[in-house]
């Protein structure tokens, strides 16, 4: 069996799970490849995929026997079908935060299932942990994301608008990587001083400030990049709300690693803007993988201690609103005794 | 009270709910025009809208007085607040189709309702039948849609591969609409036998069937097209299949009105299809609205009697496997006595 539905298997065996029923397309292509619309059913004995005369072809190109993964067409799956599958188990897990209610009712009719138990997100958090496969992918994406934010500091000229610039990030990924892995931001001026800015149509100036927020996939793996930088010269205001991000940045990238504490890890940038008289208005950071933002969350909501092979992104930011905002962010990977940088774009003032 | 909001609530009367908590962000901005991220609450007396900071602004430029919204910001609402929303009510509907099971047993501990009940689609049974302005908008990207054709028409090269026919149309919307109202299929040669295909890098020969289905919206709603056309020529074989897929199109056009059952409809064009030995392999259409696909469904699973300003879409289909596929879709508004195509595009053979 592949070795992530075999991780699956344990953790439910430990969770006294003897079912699981996975309908969220995304888990169901971590576990096993398949992109596509169905649901897999691990019961007792038998991993089941079903889906639709659609897919049957794909399915079976992507599936070895190795893999282990029984394939049904939907249409040959009759009622006594379904009612069987959990037939002699205790609890079948499903995932809660995925299905809805309305699902949730049709399941315990059409597999008839005793109790139907709620799994607390088993496969979001067996998916904070990558393999060597799914770095190479981040990784790849990451290096995409460099050229691409070189490739765009040439080609921003004053006068061209948020919206094209963009544009022309989405048109370099969708030749060199699968796509965007969420919308840009591209926000000037005072634009920059909203986190989740939206590209407009304001026009770049002689003399202006950018924040570009970007990121691609590679093989349904996602990067995530941020830069402030400048056009004609940095500005006397900015230099020391950008120095203190910066040094936030850089810092906090020794203090990822093996162990430590997503609550702490935020407290202390909060601490440190705070001082400054500033505050730390979003998330320090979230994970990264085949969601933009996925589990871990790096914030003081949730505490979770980083571990070996996580992929997070670490992305202070300080906003002054109407004037201007500041954001560095890298994508990095956790390990052993610090962290490594996926993203490698220059961080310090970058002037065009 | 804006007269959307209005009949809900006569609604919700005639169900005996006492309040209604939306969630979906498609419902909350049909009912209010707001589009941002937050829960609509109709309690006893008010209707509530919940959203946080990032949104206040925006919110409070879209409404006016009389719509009759209180707006909070998330952080000012506390704990009392939530279980005072439905303290009176004996019913409160949810969204039981787009609510987590997550989200529905937080609901019912955080606003305390004794009795959470789903609502079957409330909704989105009143959004089938368009208003005046909704039917405005959906006109509007009728008409952008038939241009964007004519435009393809004559952009469309041999050797062009099916991918830059598909980014030609996506820039052709950007420009001209609020973009795509879902991702354009381009499918060409044996390609067209798919009728979900993706476009790929197939380049258009000389002699060439090609099949695209295109949309786009403005202000929040949807536009749907398909033709089939030819480069070259119309090879021989193609043409009986073609006039049997366009003799019922246009048959059941003036079929598609006031009081028609969709299940007799897809019937309908199911037996002349068979007559011939062919097969109708998916549904014969679906509303438009702010959803690209939204009720009623035409087909034959469920029945729902056809009402006046209802929009929807006709679409009849016949795919020969490895061989390939003609589709000819319109958008169509219904009336007491017949239906309107909303998009015009030539339906005769189109020789490019």
């Amino acid at each position: 069996m592949n070795p992530k539905l075999q991780w699956l298997r344990n953790t439910m065996s430990s969770l006294d799970l003897q079912g699981l029923i996975i309908s969220n397309p995304v888990n169901v292509r971590y576990l096993t490849n398949i992109n596509a619309e169905g649901i897999l059913l691990l019961t007792r004995k038998e991993n089941i995929y079903i889906t639709d005369s659609r897919y049957i072809e794909h399915v079976h190109s992507i599936l070895t026997l190795y893999d282990e993964i029984i394939v049904y067409d939907i249409k040959d799956v009759s009622k006594e079908d379904y009612e069987n599958f959990f037939m002699f188990c205790e609890n079948v897990g499903f995932e809660e935060n995925y299905v809805t209610y309305a699902k949730y009712k049709e399941y315990i009719r059409k597999y008839k299932i005793n109790s139907l138990v709620e799994t607390d997100n088993i496969i979001e958090k067996q998916r904070m942990i990558k393999d060597e496969e799914e770095i190479k992918n981040i990784k790849r994406a990451c290096e995409i994301t460099d050229n691409c934010f070189t490739h765009i500091l040439s080609y921003i000229k004053p006068g061209m608008t948020e919206k094209q610039i963009a544009d022309e990030i989405e048109r370099y990924y969708k030749e060199n990587s699968d796509g965007l892995s969420f919308e840009t931001i591209v926000a000037s001026g005072e634009n920059s001083s909203k986190p989740h800015a939206v590209p407009t149509d304001r026009k770049i100036q002689d003399v202006d400030i950018i924040t570009i927020d970007m990121g691609c996939k590679v093989n349904g793996y996602c990067s995530d990049m941020t830069r402030t930088f400048f056009v004609g010269e940095v500005p006397e205001y900015v230099k020391p709300v950008y120095d203190l991000v910066l040094k936030n940045q850089t810092q906090t990238t020794d203090d990822f690693k093996d162990g430590a504490s997503t609550r702490l890890l935020t407290k202390m940038v909060e601490n440190d803007f705070k001082l400054n008289g500033y505050d730390l208005v979003h998330a320090l950071g979230h994970g990264v993988g085949m969601e933009i933002h996925e589990a871990p969350y790096i914030n003081y909501k949730t505490d979770v201690s980083l571990k070996e092979n996580m992929v997070v992104t670490n992305e202070p930011g300080i906003y002054i609103p109407g004037k201007f905002g500041v954001r560095i962010e890298d994508t990095v990977q956790i390990t052993k005794f610090g962290c490594i940088n996926l993203t490698n774009s220059e961080k310090n003032y970058i002037i065009i």
